[in-house]
């Protein structure tokens, strides 16, 4: 797998793929009444510790959309970084799904919104006043767009300020279990413990085929959610498809595993690109994506070797002021099917074209 | 499977569980860009003898109302039989789809529109007429939701109509196959050839596992038909999910042996009914639903045998009339996955309550 | 004023345009905090003897929409008669603002519903079966679009069904005084006492130049209206047009004055008819319009002489079976500009080429 | 009128009323059809010298989200100012009335777009990039929010940028008239020969009571907007209320008139202001607006004499860079009703309390 480019690129995995081979025997009930859809929700009422609402879908996009249409009236206000991919890269699924919602996006490095910057955006959205949208919802993106998490603690002070302002809070989960496992907390402590009020738990990142789940702490915000799903057409009648998926996913920690994988192969990649003259990353690699600038040279060499990734952008990072004109801002994905060998090989082709090298390997520092 | 409930309640045939589990290996492009996607692309050109605009999804409703959706401005009218499946049972979704399109639904025995009634249900909606919503589309569904089908020519005669008003054609295929093999007639006769200028192409109730595709005969009317379907949440990323299903589906010929074995449990079915004293069907069994009306000591006796199937009603069968106090009306449905013998122990056990049989089971055959 | 073709045609009545220009002077707030909607407001719960959410709009469509969307979820079923003026006369306003809500048409002969016909529609939606439309709201036409009343008994069973089913109910008063001063009902009595839940309160057709009002009598069903009007643009920067109208409206029972002239216009325009040979009305005529059926000679010399009127269908008058070959359908509507002489004038035509007269005038039974 | 809140705080301009009057009385075809609205249409195609299509309503934030979904599929992106009226004070109607479509605000000085920063967003949208929400129209507002005026050549640059990447040219005109007068030029020169392709041509805040005119220059692009507009609820029955006063408006100059005075009138209080000691102009004082930074003490001065106006901000001037702890930001508005004695007044109580004057009243004129 010499493909760097997203974590979307592999299938499934054999665990995963057996689970669905496994579950197409007989007969099942339709539309998500299925005994696997049934398991997986009372699994994900285990994981979360709590009694909670939930509702597959098979895409990101779909489980961020109808989340959010649950959390607002179509002239709310939903807060975003804005650079988040509810704000950038679904084509306008949020403002389909709740009728015309306005989706604020806030500045912030490293994808990140702080506590300053969402008041200051709050507080151009007066509440009552007629001809502004109002303030409803704020949606965190954990693992962020650039590949930054939040702290918990983070979590719960950005959370603090939606609640006293009336806002729900959504988690953009779809590397719920990268954030996970990188902070070292629980499911809970990332989401209602912190103060978030629904999840969009994503797992097709992760070593799924196709499978999200919208998870609400509150059963009240998800009232009518199940005619909000079916007539976005996110309904699938096979219901076993998605049930299967996640009830292997999450068994057996299978999850945890995939992610802890997944994060070290990006650790490994970063700590062998920090050690490289010439090379230096965006923002530090928390989680599994990496965004190094380096060398226009580096960067063709990896690509004449086979290598495939993205080259990248962001509003923070002006080309003017930040990258050279030698050389390329890029971003890098790790996944579960990434193997310890495609990262050397990675590294080996980089560094060999470098100047040289600015440490030896596995002595750098935590950036 | 003791289960006539739907096509729904049985997972994928082995051919297209065995090609997901091959498709699942290695990297592939996200998003639809993927090879098995575009191999399918191909295969539905070939199928279809033309130039094919292909949009692979998950589920029909999302095939239907996003079909629709690029028929119609919101403004508009689309026509369809009262009770159709897109006005009926997919609360709502053409009109999220379409930003408020109104289903327009004509009365029809069998769930059949008519020339006549698809005239004068035009009259109503006058061209040019400001107060009125102008119409824009009319959609046929094959099977219908009565399980008959149109003749090839009823679909052209009504999509003569339709066309020299300024209407689209649209075709609810999800049980294409079905349909083709009953009629007998190639996927372009049943379509371009007839008038249709899009087709949702159902394959999940032919046993694929979750994939319809949208096929558009004419590319104009497919333009930001990728968007549509992005901002709808369902463009999958891992695409090979779709696209591995549909090759497996079409390839040799598979998903028209599905079909041909599903009408054939149909068919054996309607012939056991048939003669049985005090059984009758409400309509034609023209594909893999049957609607019999029967004796409720025989439906007591099934149930109590452990068959599972759906009490049924229809607007053009007014209990009243149509239905004895002592009688029950339901549907039947076959799929890839009935067996022979899951057949003949319904009618067996149906038999053995009823008065007496009419005729000797397998004289029946032909009809 | 030789026009009986619509209650639009007029301007405004004398008193409602002096109130305009007198309303004219100095500075207000804007956006409907002018003393002159406060007033209106006023005015208006005084009227109706409770308190009540009032919003003034420009339109009845406006009004209409609105009113609904305040009703329903976008999954939602909103019931009306198949010919309403929501369904037919508003090219897709209500599914707009309801972010695509289904209308659905119940029959009914002179457009309006039966207790029966309501239960019957409302079975064909189970609540809670997630494929169907959810039933949430009944919208009924006071005076209907026949020209019709419902009694305001009728109006009560019709909303304790709603609301033993869970549903809203929404009066499209467009002719609100029309139907008040036919029924000698006061408007608490033909509203919320009825069981009414929003009413939109029409004043256009009835002597203003442009002013609705959409009332609640249930404050928490008006939670948010003030934003869904604002995001509709339906909110006057300049409010006092709306409101200086509506105050001299209401105000020493302007409104009442002109709803019973215009209605007695219309009485003497329906006794005149209906002792003329060969003329016959196709629903009793309760208010102010009037659908005659006559002779196609008779219509040809009303043309000739210069009245205006429009030709009419109906679904519950099937040409073929209730309107001769040499007959013509057509509405004909008062309006407070219409006069004592204009309706003579009508009368004397039409009867001037009729056959023979059947009755002297005055002596017509009540049909 | 001691009232510099806003251009809607007084009622229409005496010439205005008194066409109402007159346009009063009469039969007159309903919906639009009416002699005056199509002389009115008539007058609109003169001032522009070309053809044009037109479409009167009664309110800015209908003309505006209107026209703009006339422009933008319901996956499009329409950019504006980032401070601009239709994305921060219309309550998301634009959002509504495109069905989704994603208003992206750009930053700029005095609520200007320069072209600098529209190509920098428009590189952030990619063409054909699905995830995308794609390029649709830019919406320029003349005058700014902040009271400023796009030159004509500034018009042309950013129309070219637009055309040149496919988008279509929108100007919100509320103050169109303020502008016009301003830069001396023709309506035609400030719109189609400058590459503007749709006007909100406004009336309401230069002296109508409420008018409005969507004014489309390629008929091609207003193909349906009849049915936009009356599914908005936004076609007034008695539309003689729109086509009279736009008459009255245009006929014999009135509008400029109204527009000469209103800006002379902000010419004055700038003049005045700009004399004080103390008090400076956020911005140049170009139209009917002007926003001063001034002591808080001659605000307390201001309101104790009776003055109303608005406090206000703005994302480019930051309270603690730009105004002092003891200033204060606010805008003042004029109309035609303003009057020479309430600028002189409100100006000698403001220079009352200032310290000393910098200049004497009068010598400044010209500025």
């Amino acid at each position: 797998m010499m493909n760097f480019a997203s974590d979307n690129v592999a299938g499934a995995s054999p665990k995963i793929i057996d689970a669905l081979l496994k579950a197409n025997v007989g007969a099942e009930a339709a539309y998500g009444s299925d005994s696997y859809t049934q398991r997986a929700e009372t699994l994900l009422a285990e994981l979360f510790e709590t009694d909670v609402g939930v509702f597959l879908v098979a895409t990101g996009t779909a489980a961020n959309a109808l989340a959010l249409s649950a959390l607002t009236p179509p002239w709310g206000a939903i807060f975003c970084h804005q650079e988040s991919h509810v704000i950038d890269d679904e084509c306008g699924a949020p403002e389909l799904f709740t009728a015309g919602a306005k989706l604020v996006g806030i500045p912030g490095v490293g994808a990140k919104i702080t506590p300053h910057e969402f008041k200051a955006a709050l507080a151009r959205f007066p509440r009552g006043v007629v001809k502004t949208s109002q303030p409803s919802a704020v949606s965190l993106a954990q693992v962020s767009e650039a590949g930054t998490l939040y702290q918990i603690d983070e979590i719960k002070e950005l959370a603090e300020i939606a609640h006293a302002n009336g806002l729900s809070v959504h988690l953009d989960g779809a590397r719920f279990a990268n954030a996970l496992v990188a902070l070292g907390a629980t499911a809970a402590e990332m989401s209602w413990k912190a103060g978030v009020d629904v999840v969009s738990f994503g797992g097709t990142k992760n070593g799924m085929l196709a499978c999200e789940a919208v998870i609400f702490f509150d059963r009240g915000k998800a009232d009518g959610f199940q005619f909000r799903r079916k007539r976005g057409g996110h309904t699938l009648s096979k219901g076993r498809l998605l049930g299967a998926q996640m009830c292997a996913y999450l068994e057996d920690g299978h999850w945890l595993e995939l992610a802890r994988h997944t994060n070290a192969m990006a650790e490994r990649l970063a700590a062998g690109l920090r050690a490289i003259e010439g090379v230096r990353l965006a923002w530090p690699a928390e989680a599994n994506e990496i965004f190094p600038i380096m060398p226009r040279r580096i960067d063709a060499a990896l690509r004449q070797a086979g290598f495939f990734y993205h080259p990248w952008s962001s509003l923070s990072l002006k080309p003017e002021e930040c990258i050279g004109a030698d050389e390329i801002f890029v971003r890098l994905v790790t996944s579960f099917a990434t193997k310890v060998e495609d990262v050397d090989r990675f590294i080996t082709v980089a560094r060999s074209v470098a100047s040289k090298p600015r440490f030896v390997l596995g002595s750098q520092r935590g950036d």
